[in-house]
């Protein structure tokens, strides 16, 4: 085993021969970089030659950019989301994580450990390694900020009570809601998607490894989506009730689709979250062994779409705009009155942008049944007039309400993009 | 949306124009099927021409064949293992739910539905659609009996107490074990093992469904390996400590090697195991936050091996034989006498196949820690000289029991392979 540079000492050494900005450019080509602060130590890092784990720019999504990827991506294979408490009572601390987060959030997204692999073998090695030799995977790593990270309590946590937005504050209870502490809420949120699930995990477990003494992990959910392999041609994805999900999306190619529905706009509210967007996150378990005694028509009834298609009853194509006025020969809307398409749908001008990923987490341990559902994950504007007005429609008289329970719910606001020297919170904390 | 064939009525006179060995023939060609005896109504059922989700064979394992797949398979990027227990009392009806797994298994190996998606609307769909439009994404299905379906609480329960192998029983307590019901035991168990979660849920969830009245869930774990995507050259993957596992492994392609210490000979007991292997099942908790504060001196100490390259302490190469009598310069051994990889190899006569998955279930509630490890699959031909023989070294004095906890246990034989025609299990219930 060779080590190319064998201690602290030695990296700061080699660290003085070239310039911060030269080395981080360095690290984007060819292996050899340094990371600054993202350890908890402070200290100076190499990374270890020829050990980065990038395998080119095939699989590579750019960190740095106006908006934060994870967003408006194209949704990978899995999701690794964990919300997290901040434990330390001061700002400067909270800022010191966002900026050590960016930068290892930068290095992960390019396929590359958070540190030294394995210089110095009298200290705990930098990066956790299980993702050494694993290409980049079109990582993501999308932050996000909690009502509780700004007041507490009651308490003025950091001194950033005026910069809450109206829009963040805890969803109200909608009717049949079955919430549970296990996975509700959070002052932060890491919402990590990779084509590869170690890839994930290993990122998430890095960054909460450097947020140690400041924040600790509050609740933590996987999903999966069908793979590329699997589906070359990425239709939209069934759920695990066989329906296609997410039929009816902004497109995340329009630039004002976004404008209109996914990213805040100056005006909006403070303009420390403009081209940010605000994350709704419901777990919702899916009553797997009853929907499979319903019969096919029963199904589509409720969901108000065929199954084999995707396409609105009474219509032939998944993407045909809704018909909600057609009736059938008996008088009937072709599209149930409390389908979940319809009452989706509302009058059509309320989008969000839907990035939901199936689990599966073993047995419900109450009624030996699948522990399985859908970690429902969407972006938007502004939640009062998207996502609340929605859910409140379906609460109340959703046909999938019978088959459905939601029992994990959170908000956040995911912060604007950084340009390379700034960091992930800038405006926010300045 | 049309449909080919509206009732099973018209399915059944379809049926009569086909014999069974042509509609099974043409199941695998051309997407038109009949599945008999599946559907738990005993009734029959056609798959809608051009709806078999088989994208072609690059990514079918045939499930027909001497030996079950999902052994000597290479490892798939996903696991979803489940055990369960038999609730009925009748023999008969252990048999019919094993030809009806049979055929299923068949059908979903080569990527196809277990039954007909949508022909009739009034009747729940025989097939749960989720994995509609996926490939088979080298799906195998692997299906093993445990000690509790010979003998449960003194009773013969389906007069197979004479068939029991004298191997085929519960694992010794091991020192340090920390078993929870919660994932220990069962009388049966399916491990369902493809590159996409999505597909290997499905197959599960179907078999499950399928055994609806006869069979009920038990436990189940799922479960990852870092992706082909990820890892093109498939090297040794790494586990969540970060260090290659799997190095010393029988060679998958020898088959004097497989014969000696994986699949089950004649003479090695009742001869209805010939050609199965016995498969202990170890759910591992990883102490993650633990592992991650040790130096990497400490933590390679601990598995004997380097973590960059997985070659054993004191030398080169992953590949390369133990030497565990070399001593460095304070006359200590390179290779520790409590080290994870001494211990194991023993004397090096006790090999078994392992196929391990790591795994990651959210936050451990009791301690705010990952919930998140190994699960730890192996195969074997004689569990009392290979598996028990060396877990009893480990849990006596393995340096990386600082680390982890056993938290489940089980174990099954895993039966013979069938050719078409035949059912898994013949040979036990014959």
């Amino acid at each position: 085993m060779t080590k190319n540079i064998n201690s602290q000492e030695e990296a700061v050494l080699h660290q003085a021969k070239i310039s911060r900005r030269n080395m981080l450019k360095t690290a984007g080509v060819g292996g050899v970089g340094v990371l600054l602060g993202a350890t908890g130590l402070g200290g100076l890092l190499t990374i270890k030659e020829g050990k980065a784990n990038s395998t080119g720019k095939k699989d590579i999504i750019p960190f740095y950019g106006n908006h934060q990827g994870g967003i408006t991506t194209k949704t990978q294979n899995h999701v690794y989301f964990v919300s997290l408490d901040v434990t330390t009572s001061k700002k400067e601390e909270v800022v010191k994580l966002f900026k050590d987060w960016t930068i290892a959030a930068a290095l992960l997204s390019e396929g590359k450990p958070v540190g030294d692999l394995s210089s110095n073998e009298f200290l705990p090695p930098k990066d956790t390694g299980e993702a050494e030799g694993l290409s980049a995977s079109n990582l993501t790593i999308t932050f996000g900020v909690g009502p509780s990270l700004f007041v507490k309590d009651n308490q003025d946590r950091f001194g950033l009570k005026q910069k809450q937005p109206n829009e963040l504050v805890d969803l109200p209870k909608f009717p049949l809601d079955a919430l549970e502490e296990a996975w509700t809420g959070g002052d932060l949120c890491i919402q990590a998607c990779a084509d590869d699930l170690q890839v994930a995990f290993h990122a998430v477990r890095n960054l909460i490894r450097i947020a140690r003494g400041k924040a600790i992990l509050r609740w933590a959910q996987t999903g999966f989506q069908r793979t590329k392999q699997a589906d070359p041609g990425q239709g939209t994805p069934r759920n695990l009730f066989g329906f296609k999900d997410g039929t009816i999306n902004p497109d995340v190619k329009n630039e004002k689709q976004l404008n209109e529905h996914v990213w805040v706009q100056p005006g909006d509210g403070p303009n420390w979250l403009v081209n940010g967007s605000y994350l709704v996150v419901r777990r919702i378990q899916m009553f797997i062994e009853v929907w499979d005694r319903t019969t096919l028509k029963e199904q589509e009834k409720t969901f108000g779409r065929y199954r084999d298609n995707g396409a609105p009853l009474g219509q032939k194509d998944e993407f045909e705009s809704l018909d909600l006025k057609q009736k059938n020969d008996q008088g009937e809307f072709y599209i149930p009155v409390d389908s979940h398409t319809r009452l989706s749908h509302g009058d059509g001008s309320q989008r969000i942008l839907r990035r939901a990923y199936s689990y599966s987490d073993g047995m419900d341990a109450k009624t030996g049944s699948f522990d399985a559902g859908l970690l429902f994950l969407c972006f938007q504007r502004t939640p009062s007039k998207q996502f609340i007005p929605i859910q409140e429609r379906l609460a109340k008289m959703d046909k999938l309400n019978e088959y459905i329970s939601h029992r994990g719910s959170a908000i956040f606001a995911c912060l604007p993009g950084v340009n390379q020297g700034g960091y992930i919170g800038e405006t926010l904390f300045n």
